[in-house]
């Protein structure tokens, strides 16, 4: 295992550490470095809150900042944080105008986030919320609510985020949430697996000449094993299963993500970019907002995901708005 | 080789196409996509200049933008760009108040911006450079105009910028440009080798438990190769030697750069800026401005180096002010 670690089991809170020592706008509720809020509540505001296993930097407690999240619960590597650290979350984030949460769709994080939510209830907080299923690969047209949710989350979180600083109210952000996941979809693509620290060795082989299309961020098995293709084909593999989900028609405006799963270079994320902006010209549909690099990782994992969110009206205002967290910033657009 | 590529031979124009695909920001002159240029060029202000190999991205062109630089040429992988394209990209840029080149002290690198300023001299365009050498492994105290430009050369940039954008003229830039150079100190580890595309194989080769201290971002060899040691202890052999550089005394303020060299997920990044707080705060030293991340890479290299940049009071000013480039946004602090 070549990391730079002392020992395997203070990965988690020796990152947190650093984190917090580098970004004094975040700290911390409970006495526990795994419950993460915002440093400037903002009083009156819909509070947004992730969670989910640690190793997807910046998943998920990176996007905790002005116009994005106000708290975030993280676990261990690859696993859920408790409900009791997403409710001691909810419970600093709520200034008296409700909570959405919005987190990807895995049976562990449902259950707890759903608890803390009941928790919340007891305490008068009212909480919603929004589960992410980006994830084309993980399940079939018809079945969406089966599919893992992905680093099209993101889109979600911007989304919400930028209608929660404008003042929305929780039915209002959680409608647009629910809007922007819907219209959301993703295909991921690994050529190498990550090491679980506290385990490690790979989570998964793979060929010195394979890739696998649609394996999830924790090494899910894909759709499909194959000899890795030159990188346009892969996209033409990976866009035809996005194309096939929704009706994107000429004229149409899109906000495209190209994701790194930790190990694969930026430089090679723009080659993948560039036949993806060809596809869509192809088609007559505008990538009009488009941002690569790394989102949702799976820490030295080798791969790459797309992301296409279908924008209308509403979304392309939102997702323009300015954003500033440790992890993520926009400059309004 | 385990890449996203089509033709190895066009990996740099297509990562060219992507980049300018996604950043309309961007342009290019000469009509060559490797003299890349901001489509926003500022009236009156001096222009700012960088250049150098690819496969280092967000370096050289990924900080052209606002509050950074104006253009930059690139070459092939690890090569220097042309005498012509700087030429080309040093012409378009100058806004009449002259051009300053910051660049990494290399060769082929040191020839080509030479023989561009010249070309200018003969255009009537005022020139200056500033030359980063801020990898203290690449040669000993008294010989620092031996060293290598690498990760630091970040804080040069932002120094730079910010000044031009405040205004200053071309002396005041370059003195600012070239304190933020002699007041940085850099010092790298790595983990793995990167692969040229068109070589396609490992620069060089390194055991599976073997980390080298001080390698370069091309693979030069560093100044120890040994049993890769725990996190705090690489950090700490790495820190003594930038102390040993500069007279910190308690009260100083610093800028800390942790840059990953690209196979090195976040969240080790942050386990070894832990450690470097934890140095700083002992010697009553402050991390006043810290940035975690990808700033200079070697495709997919697995390592990191550690930058620390000694503040004076108009650096700190200079290095809070916003920037807006494709590949770092600041606000302003």
């Amino acid at each position: 295992m070549k990391k730079f670690l002392n020992d395997p089991v203070n990965f988690v809170d020796e990152m947190l550490e650093g984190i917090y020592g580098a970004h004094r706008e975040l700290t911390y509720v409970a006495d526990d470095k795994r419950c993460m809020v915002t440093a400037k509540p903002k009083a009156g505001k819909v509070g947004i809150a992730t969670g989910g296993g640690s190793g997807h930097l910046p998943l998920f407690l990176g996007y905790v900042g002005d116009g994005m999240l106000d708290g975030a619960a993280v676990g261990g590597v690859f696993q859920s944080p408790s409900a009791e650290q997403m409710y001691q979350v909810t419970k600093h984030i709520d200034q008296g105008a409700g909570v959405l949460y919005i987190y990807g769709n895995y049976s562990g994080d449902i259950i707890n986030f759903d608890m803390a939510a009941e928790l919340a209830d007891l305490d008068g907080i009212q909480v919603k919320q929004v589960v992410g299923n980006d994830d084309v690969a993980s399940s079939v047209v018809g079945e969406e609510h089966k599919r893992r949710g992905v680093a099209g989350i993101f889109f979600v979180y911007k989304a919400a985020g930028a209608a929660a600083a404008e003042g929305l109210s929780l039915d209002e952000v959680m409608r647009i949430a629910d809007k922007a996941r819907s219209r959301t979809r993703t295909m991921g693509v690994a050529l190498s697996s990550c090491v679980v620290p506290e385990i490690g060795h790979a989570t998964f082989s793979i060929g010195e000449d394979e890739m696998e299309i649609g394996m999830g961020i924790h090494g899910e098995p894909g759709i499909s094993r194959k000899k890795l293709a030159p990188a346009d084909q892969v996209i033409d593999e990976m866009m035809e299963r996005i194309f096939a989900e929704q009706d994107y028609k000429q004229g149409n405006d899109v906000a495209v993500l190209v994701n790194g799963l930790g190990g694969t270079p930026m430089e090679e994320l723009y080659i993948l970019f560039r036949r993806v902006a060809q596809l869509l010209d192809a088609r007559g549909v505008k990538a009009k907002h488009v941002w690569v690099g790394e989102f949702a990782t799976s820490m030295e994992m080798a791969g790459a995901s797309i992301s296409v969110l279908h924008l209308d009206e509403e979304l392309d205002r939102l997702v323009s708005a300015p954003a500033n967290t440790p992890f993520f910033k926009h400059f309004a657009s």
